[in-house]
């Protein structure tokens, strides 16, 4: 008997403890299962027999939705740090899956395997794709592939600004604002600034699609990149991705641009909203990504006209796909991997870096490179003078050891599941370019990797099944800014 | 007359500056042209006309020796910390200088970049060749390149515990021991260490002789593989390399052996014959080396047997290439990078390795890693708990801050200068796979790169000119742990 209750009083305790998490996950999901009725509504209007897999698929989140709902109706939602931690994993993860049904029931061509990569690759907006003949699908499904990735671009915009600097994760503790304080009640504020960052995402989406089609691409087309440009995703809908438009200057450019607007961060468009108009410019982050784009792409520039390509031809070229992978969107207009050695291993490097924090981009990030940079300085100092310790800045405040220290070793264990992932890779037999690529561009939520297979102008698809979980192990952990996820792995993070 | 008595006195307060690190250098200068009588002798005896070339490259370094000797007869040794890590560069580059004269003078098919890659790659212990033909060569440039990595060999020995933990730099400060406590001028001490590592290196060296010629080598080859194998060097008289002996298991594991112990602390073989007999069995340094040894030479040798290698042979050179390439010997009884995929990346990731301070290897050193990971795994408790600082301890030692940000420093220095020199090999057109591996068997003083041009079958000689050049200076940085060039290179240590 007493037993009994025991394990009775334990599960309770585990119920009190799972229920609020699962309370917010079911309103996550409903937001999912809403988006499905889009492309549902046009399936159906164009008589596709494809609507009945979405249909399908709604029904089923929806339930989903239902019984968690009635099951945690009488519990409040207060989250405890660890129960963030859980909640931030556990939402990415049941989203991918959930999204991956209409893929499960509506493309019948599709194994169950590529069905989830493509849905990974979306929610996490990282843009590879296993599909050969996009052009084909139905509008239905070209549409959810760009929902998916405009639903993940804005997820990552409010776990970057209000989530990730609160757990602390990788020195995102920089970016800690009355936002991203939970603790001190401040929800009212954080409500407004969760309003304004969704207007703002919204805005953007809806100027990039009507920058489109009036710059000549069909609807379906401009509302589809509309969304996967400023999600820094990109998904495109044709199999040479936005080789398509690959003449047509004028959508290169504009999309260029929706991109790098998708790869700044989102709280200073609010600033400079609410007037400080200057806000950007003066961001060290903002600056440091625009001195980046402007080195590499005038010197890639320059060395493809010295290749004997026209000059504008060349900078337009150049300019969208540095921007496309820098920007971790992984748009191509061209296959710049065979530019020449010297741009294979510039797109090699340039998938790491990620734009800026509080954006839709992945990747290392930009203020983690600022923050390094300041170490390195520092430990030459130090080599010459001998005190160890010196005050350094970043964006105006002070850079504390606890900062320096989350961003050493956040790069750490970047590049440490990079090279895991690659060597799982390599097990399964890929070669060298393909596994440490493609390794890459999935931590980074980049998109195209390097090499024959999964370069540029290649597919996902000819990869190994165990090759494509693993690969969507490597973009889910690299959306979630990997520490978020190592931490459940530990003993200790169960142990309280 | 003001202003040129104001030049005198400059360029005499230079010359005080100065005086005291060439007079240093003079006599690691008269070293090497002793070590030149050698060959010198073994030619004449042998009738060679290469003799003269020895001859005449002693009387140009003697000559040096002796002018500078002549101009600092009446200054005194006394070094401050800049002089030393200007000596420390100066005389790494000086005498990889000196050394090829025999070569370019004594090799005539050798063009004056091949010369010093080779002298440059025997000095810093790489072991990377430009050479062909190296079974016809003569037996005293044979010998030559033996003995040049055997003195680049103590050389690095005696850096490591003498003065690289003074200049603290990258994280060294954690072998600060009473022999390289200069500024308490326990230089009798430091003395009798040196004495004791110059005695333990030369006993090694003619125990692996020995070995070799008892194991049916011929006596040169027994001389000349003893000494690069004693210094984690990796010439061989063959341009097989150690493939010459494939077929030999019980050289190969003689070779694995001796690579081992060159690769080890020099100090903990001091303190076993000062009594304490278990010093290197206790040391965490050498317990993380021979773990992750085992650990690798397991995987690899069952993934060869499941590809249908025998056991034996599978284990002995799978054990020979991966401690060749883990101690930066970089000698290969085969071509592993044709072992499929897994042993590719493998292999790559071994590159960057290397073994215990305070030995002859090269990479980044064990220590690093195991430091690295104290950091890891303090930042993984610290998001579950929130207090920030944890006391840790490494080889029971307490684990400061300031030896924490040199070790995160030194990494990232190493990688970025792998990856620089990666991105000026690409620029002149080599592939991928063959500027990253080049770019960090050189830093990691490894040897073979990967790929058909530099992999472990391949050469360095079809590399263009100014790759090499490239790779030279990839070398001596990586030689001398890197922030001991930049400190140079910065503005602020010439500024007092």
């Amino acid at each position: 008997m007493f037993e009994q209750r025991g394990l009775h009083q334990r599960l309770g305790y585990q119920w009190r403890s799972w229920a609020p998490v699962l309370k917010v996950l079911s309103v996550l999901w409903m937001v999912l299962a809403l988006f499905m009725a889009l492309p549902w509504v046009v399936l159906l209007i164009e008589g596709e027999p494809d609507a009945t897999a979405f249909g399908l698929s709604m029904v089923i989140v929806l339930s989903a939705v239902a019984l968690s709902w009635l099951a945690t109706l009488k519990v409040a939602i207060e989250l405890k740090p660890w129960q963030m931690f859980v909640l931030t994993t556990f939402s990415w993860v049941s989203i991918s899956g959930f999204a991956s049904l209409p893929l499960v029931l509506g493309a019948p061509q599709l194994s169950f395997t590529n069905a989830v990569f493509e849905s990974v690759s979306a929610i996490t907006t990282t843009g590879s794709t296993i599909l050969e003949g996009i052009e084909s699908l139905s509008d239905g499904l070209k549409l959810w592939r760009g929902i998916m990735q405009w639903l993940g671009g804005i997820g990552i915009i409010v776990m970057g600004i209000a989530i990730l600097p609160f757990l602390k994760v990788g020195g995102m503790r920089l970016f800690h604002t009355e936002s991203s304080d939970w603790s001190d009640k401040v929800m009212p504020r954080t409500g407004g600034i969760a309003k304004a960052t969704l207007g703002i995402y919204c805005g953007f989406t809806l100027i990039a699609m009507l920058t489109y089609w009036l710059g000549g691409m069909a609807l379906l087309d401009a509302v589809v990149h509309g969304m996967t440009s400023v999600a820094t995703g990109g998904f495109a809908n044709s199999d040479a991705s936005f080789g398509a438009y690959g003449d047509r200057p004028f959508l290169l450019w504009a999309a260029s641009l929706f991109m790098l607007a998708g790869a700044l961060p989102f709280v200073l468009y609010i600033r400079v909203l609410r007037g400080s108009r200057l806000a950007l410019w003066r961001d060290q982050q903002v600056q440091g990504l625009l001195l980046l784009l402007l080195i590499v792409i005038l010197s890639l520039t320059l060395w493809r006209m010295w290749l004997g390509t026209p000059p504008f031809e060349a900078l337009t070229h150049v300019a969208f796909n540095v921007i496309s992978v820098v920007t971790t969107t992984g748009y191509a207009s061209d296959d710049y991997s065979v530019w020449g050695p010297l741009a294979f291993v510039a797109f090699f490097y340039l998938t790491f870096v990620g734009g800026c924090s509080g954006s839709t981009s992945g990747g290392m990030k930009i203020f983690r490179f600022q923050v390094s940079t300041i170490l390195l300085r520092n430990q030459l100092r130090y080599l010459t003078h001998s005190s160890g310790v010196f005050a350094s800045r970043y964006n105006n405040q002070p850079l504390t050891d606890e900062v320096t220290r989350g961003v050493v070793a956040f790069s750490f264990f970047f590049f440490l599941t990079i090279a895991g992932l690659a060597l799982g890779l390599s097990l399964l037999g890929l070669d060298l370019v393909t596994a440490l690529s493609g390794a890459a561009t999935a931590v980074a939520n980049v998109g195209p990797g390097l090499g024959d297979t999964i370069g540029p102008s290649g597919n996902f698809a000819p990869l190994p099944d165990a090759a494509k979980w693993l690969l969507c192990v490597g973009m889910l952990m690299g959306r979630l800014e990997i520490l978020t996820v190592l931490v459940l792995l530990t003993p200790m993070f169960w142990r309280k």
